[in-house]
């Protein structure tokens, strides 16, 4: 699985790519997988829809352009299945026979369902008290399932002693012992902002913050490209964006601090809500070198944000995404992301997984009848 | 809108489609739409995976190449999307103001999300009693959304009544006045599983049936295919799906009958519950004529199904894919279906929204130590 980036020239490697499928598999040139990895079982997931949200735009006064990202249209609808197919390949040269995670909802759906796509057993962890449609979401691929009582933070430590134990042997936990390739996956987000921009790096780029990987592997992934030539070296912003309730990286930012102070979570954006995050100082590097910053909204903030993204653009986020959308708004206002330049999104989940979190119903109730219906008004 | 399909050199149309959009509009040639109709603001629906599923044709012992066409890619997660996308481009056409439609759940969603994205005011229909999250996906777009105390049947007659009255007036219901543009969207569904097949015709198709429109139109979608000299022509099957609780096709076919008696329906197949379908008398006819047949399957069957696909396939369906699954299953079963011949089955929905019908949950909670999880004997 030992890999290099491929040398030489960028036409052909950029005309490979476009030759290459419909999913995350056409960059495995960049990716610590084997070169016949798309004739493999698996959930091919990516390539999702780059939006413009010209609608979005009006609302929050941007003007350079402004995309959404859309990994809700992925397999399991969150962009961790991007990770898990990574993770699944080296599972694969490792010959392990078991697939775990500890997980927010997300990855567990991820796990479970790449595990029975590609023949392996799953067995995979969880807050006992994640949203419905996680839960079922995480258990229907009909591998072992384990409520923790406990929160995500307690989760990952009784993982890391699970695969110290003689009970793990033989365990791949996607996003532990597995981690460095499971975290190339979130490189492809970047590669398809690019490829879907026509090769042309975002001027800025408004990523989710958890545990801090996805957004220094975008960062990563942008390097690459511009190393290697497929595209123009240019400067680039990169935002960081969390939930109040769980904002210890935006804290640090704001209070210009390299270290992260743990907090415990208390939002509704469940899958961003790790107090720890690991990647949190490299998350503060990043933003400070290109000039991006890290900002973090309110419960209501996060919920008008995914009623905003819906009835302008006609997608439905999680509230991750709702984040995401509501630091934009933030920072515009705040002047600290420049209206006048290209602007990326990130929405890396789908509002059926977070349904309690949007109290929407029908406007009224109403017999079947013209009476019924003019008396109401509409 | 007038439209006719191209004549001419068959090498050409397939390159034009070939080198078109990643979603329907590259089949805009072959459908009632502008020219120009992947440059308008829309959700840009289809192109869905289809699945090798060869894990699942194994439990079900089908040798000759097993597919899920996969339509949960969607965006907003159903087959709904094609059929609205090209009723939304017939009510730009004529003027409309604002969409609108009767809906057991999925299509509701879908004009919420294309008629926020387009510009249009929506106003949707739906039975009071559907599940939370389909009910929360029809709001969450802003429009307007009105329970009908009454089955889906009462909800399909108000929106007839409602048309003929000034209160509906600038009204395009896309599944009623819409509807000739509405129905050729499904076509594209016989479009796309021929080409991802390398331009060659499934031998068997396997199709739910709500209205029986879908069926009647991928059977056009095939003919068209075979006129315009892009497959080869040769026989094929089609076979229908329903759900025991609303089985009024399944019934006329098994009993020799060329009319449909109407039901009254009681199944967890929300999304297939049309007791009295319009199409039901060409469903039938289709079945005959082609060598298909009509199949039903019991609540616990479609739920079964749900999770046989989930575990071999990683594909969480909604109710109306387990319909089709399980529908497959009975007919390997009976005889009806060839187990050697290449043979698609529709999956047209998302589990997430039918979470009710599987009762998914862990396998065991428990504190987070070791000592726990080795009691739990996993």
């Amino acid at each position: 699985m030992a890999y290099e980036l491929p040398a030489g020239d960028p036409e052909a490697l950029r005309r490979r790519i476009e030759a290459g499928p419909q999913n995350i598999w056409r960059y495995a040139p960049l990716l610590p997988v084997p070169a016949d990895v798309a004739d493999k079982p698996g959930l091919n997931p990516g390539f999702t829809k780059l939006v413009k949200a010209d609608n979005l735009a009006r609302e929050l006064g941007v003007t350079g352009g402004l995309y959404v990202k859309d990994d809700s249209g992925n397999p399991t609808h969150s962009f961790k299945d991007r990770v898990v197919a990574i993770a699944v390949e080296a599972a694969r040269a490792f010959g392990f026979t078991t697939l775990s995670c500890s997980s927010t909802g997300n990855l567990a759906g991820a796990v479970g369902a790449a595990a029975a796509r590609a023949g392996f057993k799953s067995c995979v962890f969880i807050p006992h008290d994640l949203e419905a449609g996680k839960v079922v979401m995480a258990a229907v691929y009909g591998g072992d399932l384990v409520g923790i009582e406990g929160t995500y933070d307690d989760v990952n430590r009784f993982c890391s002693e699970l695969i110290g134990d003689p009970l793990g042997e033989g365990w791949g936990f996607v996003n532990v012992n597995l981690r460095p390739y499971y975290g190339e996956g979130s490189k492809t987000l970047a590669y398809e902002i690019c490829e879907q921009l026509g090769w042309r790096l975002p001027d800025q780029i408004v990523v989710p913050i958890a545990s801090g990987s996805q957004l220094t592997k975008i960062d990563k992934g942008l390097k690459e490209l511009i190393a290697l030539g497929l595209v123009e070296d240019r400067p680039y912003k990169i935002f960081g964006a969390q939930a109040e309730g769980c904002s210890p990286v935006s804290r640090a930012f704001k209070d210009g601090h390299e270290v992260v102070r743990p907090v415990k979570p208390d939002t509704i954006a469940k899958s961003l809500a790790i107090g720890n995050p690991a990647d949190g100082p490299y998350v503060l590097d990043i933003a400070r070198r290109t000039g991006g910053a890290v900002e973090d909204v309110t419960d209501e903030e996060i919920v008008d944000a995914i009623r905003l993204l819906a009835r302008t653009e006609g997608i439905f986020a999680e509230t991750a995404g709702g984040v995401t959308v509501g630091v934009t708004r933030k920072l515009v206002e705040s002047g600290l992301l420049d209206p006048s330049l290209t602007t990326v999104v990130l929405n890396t989940g789908d509002g059926l997984k977070t349904l309690d979190a949007v109290a929407a119903g029908p406007t009224v109730t109403i017999r079947p009848s013209l009476d019924a219906f003019r008396a109401a008004g509409l």
